[in-house]
């Protein structure tokens, strides 16, 4: 244990230590360590899927269910996709080294300030194992240090795509230590890494509301929380009832495993009965289970074919995660707005109507990462938002909120270009 | 002390409610507000003095000593100097409902950020009352509701100067809880405070060093730190000596008892002896102190009217806010550079010099808030960079850095108009 600590330390030295440089490593350097690495995806698959097969192999040995064995999947077709993912950062434009606010002010000082990576990078996650390659070419591009920490049981695919990843880099004379990988699965070093504020500088928790909440309490260095997602859409009195459900379908129904998906459904009493019997019979084909408030049970309890229960009080305000949503009729767009401040997170609000009213207030006064008019909130994603990928979701209102990209992996010094002047 | 307890949670619930109103209260009547608190500190100076005459005489019955006398003493001149700084705050910008980043997707999408205020925002302060008025104006143009603590040396004057402030935004039908004070001093308040992370979004403690540590280590929501200024100011080789004599001069006795006050000079050998004599002889007419390394002592020991000692570990990366300062004579721009890493804390740090490439070496390379080339480091305040005012200054990297002015108060939500779009 003493030894597997030691070694922390000295992945977070060298994390350290190679920030310094990655931070004015050029452009084209950091380009060619991408393609590189792209480049390894594409001719080095049966390695890595020897890898992944030892994980697949002990999953199911462990019995876990078949979504965790998808995710933790890895086959050509992924990693195609990965490879153009990364070719896709390296398209990006290099937010290190934009200079902003410049201005002379009256006594000839010229002061802006000019935007740097922010240093060393912690980032724990789960079970998929392309974060591993996400996060680090995120983390490269912009300029910062990794230590990536993923999940026991994706080790070994993590561990053949860490390798990868910095023998590519390396051939770009990328810095040893920009990308790091820990070895360890040890539980009680998640704690330890917690503690090493001397050397990271933002630690990114994926995964369980429990483990984020974990990392939030816990750490020393900064942390960017996020990626729970309690997330309702407001059908409004004057909602167009197919754009609603349409909406709403895609919200609960195209991937509900994941934070932007739907979890409660709050319509207008005005508009309930057409919009809950349509909606709820387009879910029923999906399998959705709906946790019915009195009023839309009453609308729909004496349709066929549908899952009903009655809602519980820990049904608001509950994220999902599978194909169950609450529903709730509400008296007015206010009682919506109550609903909302009081039981969501903070991560995606969708409101449906035709009324320009209601939609400008619903934008101005949800308070969240990502607030929607006339639109799914599975949109809530780095490249839907045209920030070409993402670290996380952020859910808090430092520093950065919603989407992780480039950009929100960066910091900024002020610079003063001066010719002598002294304060008067 | 329960009682103390239940009345601090409802200064957070009101903080908190009034939060949601800020957010979108007009431009027209936040300005209205700080004007009004303008004219009542030019019309009720009489019931502000009279309260500040208690404190200076609790200070000076407990022995306070001058430098603190001046800090807590407020006077006519100082009321329109607070006032004319709150009309500056009512001039600058509304940073809220700035909209950046909008652009159409390809799939129809409208999506852009917003600046929204972070919500409550709690301050932690010493002895200056002016501060009281300065945080509580950058918070309301900002559309941030405010809970102030002062120092209990200050507390009678603090109290006048919040209730003005309270009575004047009033007057302007800023919602209740916009601005509150804390009565109560005792100090076991402030650890319960630094747990009101459901209250609170934002902590900013001003004061000593060992007091914003405290903050940062108990605090359960977001804290911006800083203020801690260890300086360094490099005289390079081709420094231009006049240049570099006034602007260490500058930096070091224009205010010593600040955070952006120079600590330690760096000066290269090959200049040494010429620049050391020059500045040290007008350093000695303000009184200052040099803790010299073997170099420079033997480079000063010679000449008379210097106040010498030699340096001692401990004086590297000390922050000395008084007439002191530490000099070291280095090899090389490289060892300036290394020298600064080590021992800075990330606040302002200067070059002194006529040759380009060490210049822009050291913007680059140097990792603080503010980097100066050939300007004293005195000039890191809000006011001086063209924010008009700041609440503190960050030494971190994450959500800004540098002065805190209005914008920094901000964060901001991702808006997106649709016309019914759903992910594929």
């Amino acid at each position: 244990m003493t030894n597997a600590v030691t070694e922390l330390k000295n992945i977070g030295k060298a994390a350290k230590e190679a920030s310094r440089k990655l931070a004015y490593l050029s452009t084209d350097v950091k380009n060619k360590a991408l393609l590189n690495i792209a480049e390894d995806l594409r001719s080095k698959t049966k390695e890595i899927l020897t890898a992944n097969k030892l994980d697949l192999k002990q999953a199911m040995a462990n019995g876990i269910n078949k979504t965790m064995q998808d995710r933790l999947l890895l086959n050509e077709t992924r990693l195609e996709g990965m490879a153009k993912d990364v070719l896709n950062v390296a398209t990006l434009p290099d937010p290190v080294g934009e200079v902003f606010d410049m201005r002379t002010m009256p006594n000839g000082l010229l002061i802006g300030r000019k935007r740097v990576p922010l240093g060393a990078i912690g980032a724990m996650y789960e079970s998929r194992p392309n974060v591993t390659v996400d996060i680090a070419t995120l983390c490269l591009k912009s300029g910062n240090a990794v230590i990536l920490r993923g999940g026991k049981e994706a080790i070994n695919s993590n561990l053949a795509l860490s390798k990868l990843v910095q023998k590519a880099i390396a051939r770009a004379s990328v810095p040893e230590g920009a990308v790091q990988f820990i070895e360890n699965t040890d539980r009680s070093l998640v704690d330890k890494m917690l503690k090493m504020n001397e050397y990271i500088d933002l630690m990114i928790p994926r995964g369980s509301d429990a483990f984020v909440r974990l990392v939030v309490r816990n750490a020393t260095m900064a942390v960017v929380a996020g990626g729970i997602g309690v997330c309702h859409t407001y059908i409004d009195l004057t909602a167009d009832i197919d754009k609603a459900v349409a909406i709403v379908y895609n919200a609960k129904v195209q991937k509900p495993s994941v934070c932007n998906a739907l979890d409660t459904i709050l319509v207008h009493k005005g508009i309930a009965a057409r919009f809950l019997s349509l909606v709820a019979k387009e879910l029923a084909k999906a399998g959705v289970e709906l946790h019915c408030d009195a009023r839309s049970l009453s609308i729909l309890k004496s349709k066929r074919g549908l899952k009903l229960k009655a809602a519980v009080k820990e049904d608001w305000g509950k994220e999902f995660l599978a194909l169950i949503a609450a529903v709730k009729v509400v008296g007015s767009l206010d009682e919506a707005l109550e609903h909302i401040a009081r039981y969501g997170s903070g991560h995606s609000e969708a409101i449906v109507t035709e009324d320009y009213a209601s939609g400008m207030r619903f934008l101005n006064e949800v308070d969240a990462a990502c607030v929607y008019l006339n639109a799914s909130t599975r949109f809530t994603d780095g490249s839907q938002f045209g920030l070409g990928a993402e670290v996380g979701i952020s859910t808090q209102k430092m520093h950065a909120r919603g989407p992780l990209g480039l950009k929100e992996l960066t910091s900024y010094k002020w610079i003063i270009f001066g010719n002598g002047q002294v304060r008067p």
